[in-house]
Order: C-alpha cells, then sequence, then structure tokens
C-alpha cells in the first residue's frame, strides 16, 4: 500500500521541517529563544516571510515561561487555539480556558455592547500573572486593553495575533504601544490566527527544538 | 471603558472584511460558489495573495455540498479542524469525526509504520460518499491516497490543505492528478492549515455571505 515516497516518521518530519525553516528564514532579528519559537510559528504557517511580521518584546520569553512554570492559566479566544495547545507539553498542567462558549458570554456580549469573543473576557478569572493567547479576534485584544486600563489584573505575557482584515493590525499596534508595557508576542498586520497562536504556546512550553 | 476606536458588531466586522477581501483578491480564476469560499479561506489567513495557491476541481462545490446536505460525515486529520467547523451552521446536523486521539491510535501507528495522523484514518468508518477535510498533515493525505488505491470507500470530496515543510506541496499535487479523480479544493504549495480548512467547510455549508 506504500506507493507514495514520503517520511512517515513524525520526528523526522519536524527535524527536517526545522532544517528547512532555519536555513530559509532570516532569523536575525531574534534571540536564540525568540528564534525557536518564530521558526514553530513558521511552520504553522508555512511562510518563512512572515517572521518580517514578529515581534517580541525583549522579556516575552523569561516572563511567559515563568508563568508557565509556576502553573498560572493560559486564557485564549478561540476553541481552535486551545485546541491547538499539546496539553502534555506544558509544564505544570496549566488548565488552558477558553470561555467563548460558555453560557454566560451571549448574554454578556449584548450588555456590553460588543462581540462574543470581546465579552467571553469577562469570565476570565485568574488573570493575574497569567499567559494570554489571543489568535483570533481583535475585539477580544481590543477588549482586554479596555480591561487593563479599567485596572483589571496584568497578565505576565500576551500573545497578540489575532488574524484578519477589520482591525486586527491595530488592535496589534495598539498591544504594542499600551502603557501598561505588559511582555508581547505580535504578529504585525493581517497575518496570525490560532495554528501560529498555539505554536507559540507550544514553543514556549517545550524549550529547545 | 471605552478608549479604543474599533467595530464592536460582529455581523458588521464580517461584512466589512469580506468587502475588503473582494476590492483587493484576485477572484478571477474562480465561478462565483468558488469564490465565495476563497474570501472566508482568505479571511482565516489574512493574506489576499493566497489565492494564487487556491484550485478546485470544477465539480468540488456541488459535490461537497450535495454530501453535506443528505448528511454524511465531515472527517478531519486534525482537532483544531474539528473545532474550527461551525456545527450550527452544518445542513444536517453532520457528523465530525477525528480520530487522532483515539486510543487505538497510536497502536495502529506502530503496525503501519506511519505516523498518528496517517493511521488515524484508518478508524474513518463511513466515509462512502462523505466530506474529508486535511488541514495539518501530509501523512494524513498521503495514507488517504494510498487506501483509495487499495480499494477504500470514495468520499464526494477531499479538502486537501496541509501545511508545511516536508511532503505538504508534495501531496496535494499526488491528489490534484490521482486517478480517482475525487472532487477536491487545495491550497498549493506549503501554506494551508487547519483554519482555511475549517474555512472552506464553513463557506460550503453556509451558501452567501
Amino acid at each position: 500500500m506504500n506507493s507514495y515516497d514520503y517520511i512517515r516518521e513524525g520526528d523526522a518530519i519536524y527535524e527536517k521541517s526545522f532544517a528547512i525553516i532555519r536555513e530559509e528564514a532570516d532569523l536575525t532579528a531574534f534571540s536564540s529563544e525568540q528564534a525557536e519559537i518564530a521558526v514553530r510559528m513558521i511552520h504553522a504557517c508555512g511562510l518563512v516571510e512572515a517572521t518580517e511580521h514578529f515581534r517580541f518584546s525583549s522579556d516575552f520569553v523569561s516572563q511567559a515561561r515563568g508563568a508557565l512554570h509556576v502553573g498560572k492559566p493560559i486564557f485564549c479566544d478561540a476553541e481552535m487555539v486551545s485546541h491547538g495547545i499539546t496539553r502534555a507539553r506544558l509544564p505544570a498542567d496549566n488548565k488552558v480556558i477558553c470561555t467563548l462558549r460558555d453560557g454566560r458570554t451571549m448574554g454578556l456580549a449584548k450588555t456590553i455592547g460588543n462581540t462574543r469573543s470581546a465579552a467571553a473576557l469577562d469570565l476570565w478569572d485568574e488573570m493575574e500573572g497569567s499567559v494570554v493567547a489571543i489568535g483570533n479576534a481583535p475585539t477580544a485584544l481590543f477588549r482586554l486593553l479596555e480591561m487593563l486600563d479599567a485596572g483589571a489584573p496584568r497578565p505576565a505575557a500576551i500573545i497578540g495575533m489575532p488574524v484578519g482584515f477589520v482591525g486586527a493590525a491595530e488592535s496589534k499596534e495598539a498591544l504594542m504601544v499600551s502603557r501598561h508595557a505588559i511582555p508581547y508576542a505580535v504578529v504585525r498586520g493581517r497575518m496570525g490566527g490560532s495554528a501560529m497562536t498555539a505554536a507559540c504556546v507550544n514553543a514556549l512550553a517545550r524549550a529547545g527544538l
């Protein structure tokens, strides 16, 4: 039944993929730890050119890894982000929380006059010191910044990678210049998405490739 | 708390997004039904240029929609694909099946000498007339072609959009030239992924934007 010639061994596929990415991608702007994350994010989108849009604050990797190691939760804006995170790789059996489908979210959205994705954040309980992973909705990232302005607990790090054509670029620029100065990883512009966001979390969770 | 200026209404965001995509993307290669799907796939990746890699067989939309309307299941290679499909939009309460985490998959992978993603296909039961959505693993798409060579039941349509640097491009080319001539939607080359794949299914499930 093996009529096609392809690599059938998972680890070998990863190894070769990462080698190709390191050969082709311009990673010179990154520290070695940031580069590990960038490689996995490229792997998730298939585009080595995407690195030009990647921005990491200098304290992002250390703060995000520190939060994961002491068992802080990961808050996600979308089910796809949550389901892309490899639970077995998390260092402290960290909770991965997505409240988008919580029964209260729809009502909250009407109350606050925003999307369900934004309203879902009102149900994030232990945000202090957590890792936030936003890979879908610009409104969720804007809402997070508004909540911080209003005095909400500070996450340890924010992965801001919503994708799209309306508000995505703007929400990520707002995160980078926010006065709260929370460590961030961002894909500037329209690109981003749940796969790159989950890849970022997975790379944080396991140092080294 | 509304210190940022952004659109907070979900339908308005979609509408504006799709208008921007239709303004910027080259959709001339597609039928109007294919273009609807292409618009949603662009929306999922944030790149209007991606259309140059999209290929739909002429019978793809009709065959895939037909399968969904008579209640055939959707088989996914990855949890992220499955969780990106909007269940409420499916026309016949269709089953969405992903067997990657089935307890038998790991053992099957060892038996057949392939990845877990490929082995998971051996647990797909009602494949005749179904819609297959492969958004992550090239090995799953290669395995599907091998199973068809060996006489497996024919899906009605195959969404072949694995992403990556090893085997992704090759597996999709193999699908397009396969002697089985099953209707397909493909993103050629390295791009693809669970979000574009789920967007394709979601666009099939609801005609019109």
